[in-house]
């Protein structure tokens, strides 16, 4: 099962590539994979450029950051989440920390940040001056909170790990959608939506609008697909088509949302109902690098864009 | 698909047999599936005789009532959900409310109270004399927070139902464990752990420890086996049996994790851990009743206990 010596990385959108250079440091320096996967995602929280997770998220309609994040580890399947939590600098390790426990393992809200408190994790105001700006000018309409859309061009950071031994984890964290209700919880902190993770399978995550995620369950159900002998790409591909077309017999219209997923050999895979959907990869092997999945009529195309295709696709 | 004129119910534990009766008058006398379902968990949280359910509920570990509940729509895959909220009569009735809106479906905490005090939902001090009394004098030892395991006899209230049509759809209530941590959110409002409804496959809900229900996502699990064929009684029985052998053999070990499922013709299914496991049944042929998913060595076996036997098993 664990054959080959490579460490493998994926995680969502080009935000995460600062993140998968530093967890590939912190491997390389015969530290756990645990410790790298929570390091990749924190880069990406501490950036203030992001306004889509951590330092720098972009407000719910009261005017306050309130954070998801959670972490699974794919030897032991134990798993931990923070929701709807205020004031934490980095939520993924509180995840990681609650992901030990046999108990009580995803916490909510004041709860969450009392136990935060009392482990003496780091505390810091999350709302920047950029964001009290954003919020201030946003335009609250009623009709517009039914149609909330995801962040364009970069939104929940989800980190995929594979160490040598091959052993999986995943990391994840996210301000959720701006002008959200208050207390609201989307798909990233819930297991086998945002995340999963089982060593033996694979792992996958997911980022997008969290409700129509949820809805069809997107990482477990990437995770079974592998679990029944699907290749990891045409497992993504699949699940997302089959989810999107199913939404759509029904009668509903979905959100974005778009996956990476990685099998047990350290094989990665990625699909998206976007047009473009960017994501960071990392091996021993090659440079940290950024490429993406390109989707034409429901089709995934994976590729590397030059310097001009990037342009035209970038957001920011 | 739609093939049959019957209606049916499953529920969780020989406490929702009322709920089922209720469920089945309310769809007598011409109301939704969706009114018979929360209507059957009303009946349960109403009870206060039921110290893991609504009003009554047993105290997290600040002494006060924190309820998780979920509502979720197989024909649309619409879902909504409570998380850790207190003082709210019937959490199942903010749940369901809440599985009508596109975004913002799952709230937790303050946020979700906020909710449910403007749309006027009922309040009530849930926190009982009876149960502040075994707050006081329970022992919490630090050790003991991490065996914590699920009320003996009795726990989530999840009821599934079919009608007539075909639509399927599924509601789940719980206080979660007693003396959990504050903000502790369990498998029950975690969609695909605590249960998933979609009406072309089947419906599925868990109770149990939540955070080993959760590990496997039991409840997608188990409609993602339908999916592929199987018999509704063997999905829930694989489900379990694979998810337990994996923990084991992990090196885990696993608290007590009950399963019941429908399939979108009505049969019925179930599974647990324990040596035996009392549910609900009810069908427009025939009376509502309890019967019993009995465990040995791993063996499912579904029966109908005489008055000796229930008096045998029964808790409380």
């Amino acid at each position: 099962m664990k054959t080959t010596d490579q460490w493998n990385f994926i995680a969502t959108w080009k935000m995460s590539l600062e993140g998968v250079r530093r967890a590939s440091r912190v491997l390389g320096e015969g530290q756990s994979l645990e410790r790298a996967v929570v390091e990749a995602v924190k880069t990406v929280e501490d950036e203030v450029a992001y306004c889509s997770v951590g330092y720098g998220g972009l407000p719910n309609r009261n005017g306050e950051v309130e954070l998801d994040a959670a972490y699974m580890d794919g030897d032991t399947l134990k798993a931990g989440g923070v929701m709807a939590v205020r004031d934490i600098k980095n939520p993924v390790e509180v995840a990681c920390r609650l992901s030990k426990y046999e108990r009580n393992c995803f916490l909510a809200g004041e709860g969450a940040m009392t136990f935060a408190r009392r482990h003496r994790f780091a505390l810091r105001n999350m709302l920047t001056p950029e964001a009290a700006e954003r919020f201030k000018t946003a335009k609250i309409e009623k009709d517009l909170l039914e149609r909330q859309e995801a962040y364009d061009g970069h939104d929940t950071v989800c980190v995929i790990g594979r160490d040598a031994g091959g052993s999986m984890a995943c990391g994840v964290s996210t301000s959720g959608l701006f002008l959200k209700h208050p207390g609201r919880v989307g798909d990233s902190p819930i297991i086998g939506s945002g995340f999963y993770a089982d060593s033996g399978v694979g792992a996958a995550a997911a980022t997008g609008v969290g409700e129509d995620i949820m809805r069809g369950c997107l990482s477990y159900a990437v995770v079974g697909r592998m679990a029944c002998g699907c290749p990891v790409q045409e497992a993504c591909e699949n699940v997302l088509a089959d989810h999107t077309a199913k939404l759509r017999r029904i009668g509903r219209s979905c959100g974005s949302m778009s996956v990476i997923a990685m099998d047990r050999e350290g094989r990665v895979g990625a699909a998206t109902n976007l047009e473009l959907f960017p994501f960071a990869v990392g091996n021993m092997a090659g440079e940290c690098h950024t490429v993406a999945a390109k989707q034409t009529d429901g089709r995934i195309e994976i590729f590397e864009p030059d310097e001009e295709e990037w342009k035209k696709y970038e957001v920011d």
